[in-house]
């Protein structure tokens, strides 16, 4: 293991894409949903584009050009935009609301329950996501996701990649920020947290987009981590 | 069970007293330390003078005299002023510090985990305690208390019983104040979190200062729920 690594005491989880699969679990929600009210969409482009809306829409609360705005609020302005796109103005107020709680039900990935078990035996478990508290805490309850300690950009009230996000992990466990280890599929947010002073570990992901291609996968030497899955990150880390 | 409870959806839990015995855990800490130092003190009357200096020193945050500080240094301020009375003078700064970490490692009461546990299944299970985040995190990790999530006085920046800190549940966690029950060994802290609008349920936990005749533990008709201990109030909530 690598020097830097020994000091970690928490591990702080980026969660869509990392920790669970947003896109097949939409994917599957809607075509659910489709059978019972007779709707035909393309659900993978669906998928795709309220993902695609998010990075936008938060970008507009981080220049603040929109007050602060939890998630869940920011998926239903974007999700509304997509109804009459994807043809499901059939939808009633109350399956539009249910339909945006799909993000509070996402499946993990095959591998994150029982890598988070092992983890959890020698380090403390954080989310910092940019999802909202009630958002991670159903999923968790849903997914069978063992945090220790569910931290979110709505208790730091910056969305990542501001640094008072990636603080927030240390500042509220009452550690250093180099005792703190990012775990994240996306290279962007590790960059975020190594400028804030945190460590960094990168997961694969190939599916986070469906085709394998859309995905940069390669390990890069400036993450203290690269990792296929959460199981050989348990490794990686003596777990 | 009363109409009232069937809505319940999240337990909100203070800590100190109603899922762990202070008191207890603070004599063990201070008896161990003594041995190894051989300093002789009476650990129970120093045990009780530290908690009798919390609300003091919290209610000068409350009042804005001081800015806002997280238990860990209120607890150490206190323990700064006790050196002295109680002849702990011998102990050196890392000792001290450690001592204070004392709050970290309280022992839950016998039927805390196995209580928290049949009530996880059917409801979120927070703590709303005035300890800061890393005490209620490590001590969960020591004593194996299974919250789904941690909230805190340091996260609403309002020790109770301001409402602010009360209202930071249902706020957090997306529903509404009565949705919420609060679960505490102190009447005045469930009469706070009723004039936020939470259900309450009061936990006798008579031998929390020791001796029994020191408690209230009256049940009160204007709680929604008296109880024993969490066994007894999970058996009322139909866990």
């Amino acid at each position: 293991m690598k020097r830097s690594l020994r000091q970690v005491k928490a591990l702080a989880f980026d969660v869509f894409g990392t920790v669970v699969d947003w896109r097949g679990s939409l994917i599957a929600e809607g075509r659910k949903l489709g059978r019972r009210k007779r709707i035909r969409a393309d659900w993978a482009a669906f998928a795709d584009a309220w993902r695609a809306g998010y990075r936008p829409a938060m970008n507009r609360v981080r220049r603040g050009e929109l007050g602060w705005t939890r998630i869940d609020d920011l998926h239903r302005m974007i999700l509304d935009e997509l109804i009459p796109r994807f043809g499901l103005g059939s939808l009633t107020e109350a399956e539009r609301a249910e339909l945006n709680r799909a993000w509070h039900r996402l499946a993990p990935w095959k591998d994150s329950v029982a890598g988070l078990k092992r983890l959890k035996k020698r380090h403390v478990l954080a989310t910092m996501s940019n999802g909202n508290v009630a958002l991670l805490v159903n999923m968790a309850k849903h997914a069978g996701l063992p945090w220790d300690v569910v931290l979110s950009a709505e208790i730091a009230r910056h969305y990542k990649p501001d640094p008072e996000a990636y603080l927030s992990v240390p500042q509220l466990l009452g550690i250093e920020p180099g005792e703190v280890l990012m775990v994240a599929a996306h290279k962007d947010d590790l960059d975020g947290a190594a400028r804030a002073g945190l460590r960094t570990a990168f997961i694969a992901r190939p599916l986070e987009f469906g085709d394998p291609a859309l995905k940069d996968v390669a390990p890069e030497p400036r993450f203290d981590v690269n990792a296929k899955d959460f199981l050989d990150l348990a490794r990686q880390l003596g777990c």
